[in-house]
């Protein structure tokens, strides 16, 4: 983007937080709609996609794709149709002024009529070693994800919510065998997702144990679990591990300003907007009960769509 | 699909109805899962999108990609995770044994635990001479899909609700120009949308007027106009026209079993959940507020997920 166009901050109709599937896809629907749209990223666009190394389930691609390459597809289409992405740009704020959107990042401010967050949400880690090494490569945080890839494998899921046991449920119909283990000696998930966990035959569950390390040559390939009433130590061989022990919205930037539920996502209605006119939230940052790059899409072009129509709207008044 | 397995018709967990993008992400991530899932289409699976010769805002395809085309990797991508898809085989009936999904297609009954309709919609068209030899080639039933293609050309909309109008403001800001050519002589859109449109320099409005033909070589090249009032005739050189007079969703065969609104779209809740438990609706033929290919993607992956849970309990109880 030229120096010019920079300075020119309050050019723009549309203000996007987040390169993700979400942001991108609202992008390339307000760009083509011919509305002047500026997308700011963090990093480089990516989202929580961008790590995976296969991604099976996002519908055109039979053969698989890296999340890389899906994502760089994603931004050379809306960048195609005009979308201004400016990139190593973090928010750090965003107010109302008067029915202007106003969002500072990166020491400039950006003005527009609408805005649509879309920065994403981030897996909680358990902290242990190797976890890092290992994520993408048998460390897993969402079994709908990639669960298909442990077919007739031994797998483990660390947690002890609703998330947590649907994985375990979820992965008993494509494992061997899954181990569920839990720091505490009972689960916080649904009495009916509880009963039907612990008569699944394939469902082992270990209690009272954390996971210490994570150990693997190239994948993983043990766990060193550690109990934590005798703190005793042990190993579990496993062909991977899902960490379902929740997530964090990025909304930081967003407090006191839009409505969030209880664990911080952004409250919308069927077409994304929040509580506040001209603001809009679309993908994992979103208040919803599936969080995956096919439901991200989608959420963007609806906040794009719904974005587009308040603009009409608003500056016909 | 060998014969043993046709006549083996209750050994689905999940039913899906309609193998266009909703249905076909559907079956996708149900089967994926490893459920069971037989899809009832009643010709091949397309869809609406079928037809697109472009499509440019489905992400991933920078390019562009036909709907011919992307329909098929839909297809393939589902096949490889094991959905049974049985075409030309059209649904007469469904209706419920205790909690059991019984469907009529075909001459045969299928009875699953869930059951997702994602049966679409149909355009309405104008009976127009020509209509059916210029769509997708120059005629367009959907500005939001379609219209980013008529830069700079002139252009027409067709009809008089709150779609031409937002048909309109959105080609204003593609087109050159744009006629609005409504049978009445006023609109029923909402009135500020009316406002906005009536002091749109590039919308010019044609009154108490019907197209009686579409002209053209290979594209649309002409409108023949006829007024209501005194029957005259005349023509309009158009470079494409959208043809903007609502569309009708395909339920006949749940009528009286699904809650539907006053246009017979099939209200659900976020998660793609009906009025009736286990019976979930995705894509064109939902009550929402945009229909694309990326949104009927986010609903056919909710929808799946909805389906999942709800046999994962009900199989508790």
């Amino acid at each position: 983007m030229a120096e010019e166009a920079l300075n020119a901050m309050e050019g723009y109709k549309v203000i996007i937080i987040g390169g993700g599937p979400a942001g991108l896809t609202a992008g390339l629907y307000t760009s083509r709609a011919y509305l002047q749209t500026i997308l700011l990223e963090a990093m480089i666009p990516s989202g929580q996609a961008y790590m995976a190394e296969t991604i099976e389930n996002y519908p055109g691609f039979p053969d698989g794709i890296s999340g890389r390459e899906l994502i760089e597809r994603f931004t050379q289409q809306a960048k195609k149709f005009g979308l201004d992405i400016l990139q190593f740009t973090k928010v750090d704020k965003i107010e109302l002024a008067g029915e202007k959107k106003m969002v500072t990042a990166g020491g400039k401010k950006f003005s527009a009529s609408a805005l649509i967050i879309a920065s994403g949400a981030k897996w909680n880690t358990l902290g242990a070693a190797g976890e890092e090494e290992f994520t993408g490569k048998g460390i897993s945080y969402c079994a709908t994800c990639d669960g298909a890839f442990f077919k007739d494998q031994e797998v483990a899921v660390v947690g002890g919510g609703d998330t947590a046991v649907e994985d375990a449920l979820y992965l008993s119909r494509v494992a061997r065998k899954v181990f569920l283990i839990h720091r505490r000696d009972e689960l916080r998930a649904q009495k009916i997702l509880q009963s039907k966990a612990l008569g699944d035959p394939k469902i082992e569950f270990i209690w009272n144990t954390v996971v210490r390390k994570i150990k693997g040559q190239g994948v993983v390939k043990t766990l060193v679990l550690e109990n934590v009433k005798d703190s005793r130590q042990r190993e579990l061989a496993v062909g991977g591990v899902f960490i379902a022990i929740g997530q964090k919205p990025n909304v930081d930037f967003a407090s006191g300003l839009v409505e969030m539920n209880e664990q911080g996502y952004i409250i919308t209605d069927q077409n994304c907007a929040t509580s506040v006119a001209g603001i809009f939230a679309a993908g994992d940052v979103r208040s919803k009960g599936l969080r995956q790059i096919a439901t991200a899409v989608g959420d963007g072009a609806l906040a794009a769509s719904a974005a587009e129509k308040y603009i009409e709207v608003q500056e016909t008044r």
